[in-house]
C-alpha cells in the first residue's frame, strides 16, 4: 500500500489547471504499487490514477514510461494512457514530485489467475511486443544479468541472515546462469515485471497492462520467463503445467517462437527466478521495520530457482 | 491508511450474489480510516465503499451505526447509504470479519476548510440533528465525561513521556469540566467526529457526511463542541474566530441554539478537546511502531484546551 505523499485540495487544483479535466469531485489514496503514491481521481469528465513518483523512480527515465505507454495505448493495446495537459508534456510536478495523470481503467488482478486468464495474459504479453516493435526509444535494462552480479555482490555478506547457505547457493546459480546467458535472442520492449498484479481483466478479459516502471529493451522471450515464474507457480511453489501451457499458447498465438527462444526458454525463466531473488532480498536487508511497505519474501522463489534448473527442455513449460 | 485485509476476487465476488450489483469491474483498496480496512468497488451498476470492520470497532455496535446511516440517508441527509442485500441485513461477513457495502460518495474533504465550508457543514450538522430526532435507538457515548477518567488513570502514570506535566495538566482539568458539565441540554443522535475528514463536499457543498462509527446519543450542542476544535483552529494551534462564527452561523440557520445551549458552548468545547487529547494519547501510549498508522499527536489539541478553558462568553465562538 502506499500514499507517502500528501496533496492538499488546494495543490491537487492548482496542478489539475492546464490538463482541462474540469472540477475533482473525488480524491482518494489508493494502496497500490509500493514505489509511489497513487490515488483515485473522479472529475465529471471521467476517472483517472495520479501518480506521484517517490524516491525509487529514477526521474530521467519517466519520460521513457509515459511515452512508451502513450505509444501503445495508442496502438490499441490494452493499457493506462497518459493524460496530456496544454504544454504538451505528461510529466509534471505536484508536491516537488515528478507527476501523472493516467487513464483509470476497469479491471481487478487475477489472484490467482485462472488457465484462461493466463492464456489470454501471454496474447496481451505477445500484442505489447508486436505493437511496440516501431517504438523508437531503448531504454536498457538496469536489472539485467549485469545487475545481478553488483546485487549479489551487496546482498551476499548478509544473505545467510535470511537463511542458511543462501549466499553460497545464488553464487553458484549466476554463475551457472551467466556462463549460458544468450545474447543473440530478437529483442523489443519488454515489460519486465508482468507480475498478476499488473495485469487488469473484467472476467477473463484483459483489460490493461500496468506499472510500466521496469520496462526496457531486451530479449522478448525474457518476459516470457519472467511471467512462467509469476503466473504458473502456486503459491508453495508447485509448478503448475497447464498454467505454463496456457500461457505460451496465447502467447504463440498472436508471436510464434522462434526455436532459438523456445530452446532457451528453462535458462530465461531460471535467470528470471534470480533476479527477483536477488531484488527482493535486497529490499529485505535494507528494510525499515517503521516503514508502510513489507518487503515481498526473497525465499519465495528458490522452488522455482531449483525448479529450471533442471528444466532440460522447453518442452516442460508446454512450448 | 488503511488496509489490513486482503480480499480475494473470489472471496469478493461470492460476498457480492445477494447484493445484485453486477460483476465487480474495478477494486481498490483506499487509504482511508484508520480503524477498518476500506475498499472502492465499481460493477457496471455504481460506485460503492466496501468496509471491512477490523477489530477496534464493537461488533454489537455495527448494527445500530448502519442503521442510522440508512435512516438519515433516507430523510434526504447527505451521507452514505449501506446498501442491504437480499437477505435485508446490511452487515455481512467477509473473510472472517463484519463487512458492509456502501454507496459511494462524490466528494473532497476540505484541508484547510474556507469560510463557506465552515458554514455548510454547520447547516449539515444541524441537518443532522433535526432529521435524527425520530430515529428511535439509543446507544451511549462510550467517549463520554464516564470514559475520561477511566482513560486519564489509564495514561496518567506514562502521560509525562509525552510531554513533563503533561498528567497533572489534564487531570486538573478533568476536574474543572466535570465539576460544572451540563446534564439538561437537549439529547438526541450526535456524529461524535465530525472532523474535516469526515465531510466530503464538491465545491463548497457538502456532498456527505461520513464515518459515523462514533455516532451515539449525547448533547447535540456537544457535536458543536467538537467541530469548534475540529474546524476552527490553525495548525499552529491558534482560534479563528470567523470560521467558527460561520460555523454557528450556518448550524444557527437550521437549528437555533437556546440559551443554555450557547451559554454552554466554552464547556463543551473543553470537554471535548480533552476527549481527544486523551483519546490520542492513549493510542499513542499504545502504539506499535511497526503498525501501518501513524497515532495522531496527543498535545496538537494542547492550545485548544487552553483557549477554551480561558473562553468566558459563547460569544468568543460568535454564538
Amino acid at each position: 500500500m502506499a500514499v507517502y505523499t500528501h496533496v492538499t485540495p488546494e495543490e491537487l487544483n492548482t496542478f489539475l489547471v492546464p490538463y482541462g479535466i474540469g472540477p475533482v469531485r473525488s480524491f482518494k489514496g489508493i494502496a497500490e504499487g509500493v514505489e509511489n503514491s497513487n490515488f483515485l481521481l473522479r472529475t465529471e469528465k471521467a476517472s483517472y490514477i495520479l501518480t506521484l513518483y517517490e524516491k525509487r523512480v529514477t526521474a530521467e527515465d519517466l519520460p521513457y514510461f509515459l511515452s512508451l505507454m502513450n505509444f501503445i495505448a495508442d496502438k490499441g493495446i490494452p493499457g493506462a494512457k497518459p493524460i496530456t495537459p496544454k504544454n504538451g508534456k505528461p510529466l509534471g510536478q505536484l508536491c516537488g514530485r515528478p507527476a501523472a495523470l493516467i487513464e483509470f481503467l476497469d479491471g481487478v488482478s487475477a489472484d490467482p489467475p485462472n488457465l484462461a486468464q493466463c492464456e489470454n495474459a501471454g496474447a496481451a504479453l505477445a500484442e505489447l511486443h508486436l505493437g511496440a516493435l516501431e517504438f523508437s526509444e531503448i531504454r536498457a535494462n538496469a536489472m539485467g544479468l549485469e545487475a545481478w552480479g553488483a546485487l549479489l555482490r551487496a546482498a551476499a555478506p548478509r544473505a545467510d541472515e535470511v537463511q542458511t547457505g543462501l549466499g553460497d547457493l545464488l553464487k553458484g546459480e549466476l554463475l551457472t546462469i551467466a556462463a549460458k546467458w544468450p545474447t543473440d535472442l530478437p529483442q523489443g520492449v519488454i515489460h519486465a515485471d508482468l507480475f498478476p498484479d499488473n495485469v487488469l481483466f473484467v472476467g477473463d478479459q484483459v483489460s490493461g497492462l500496468i506499472d510500466f516502471y521496469f520496462a526496457c529493451t531486451d530479449m522478448l522471450t525474457y518476459d516470457l520467463g519472467i511471467m512462467i515464474n509469476a503466473w504458473c507457480f502456486d503459491r508453495q511453489g508447485g509448478f503448475e503445467p497447464e498454467k505454463s501451457t496456457a500461457l505460451l499458447r496465447g502467447y504463440q498465438a498472436k508471436r510464434k517462437l522462434s526455436k532459438e527462444e523456445r530452446d532457451a526458454l528453462p535458462l530465461l525463466a531460471h535467470g528470471a527466478a534470480l533476479r527477483f531473488i536477488l531484488t527482493r532480498l535486497t529490499d529485505w536487508l535494507a528494510r525499515d521495520p517503521t516503514a508502510l511497505v513489507t518487503p515481498k519474501d526473497p525465499l519465495a522463489l528458490l522452488p522455482h530457482l531449483a525448479f529450471h534448473g533442471k528444466a532440460n527442455s522447453p518442452s516442460v513449460y508446454g512450448a
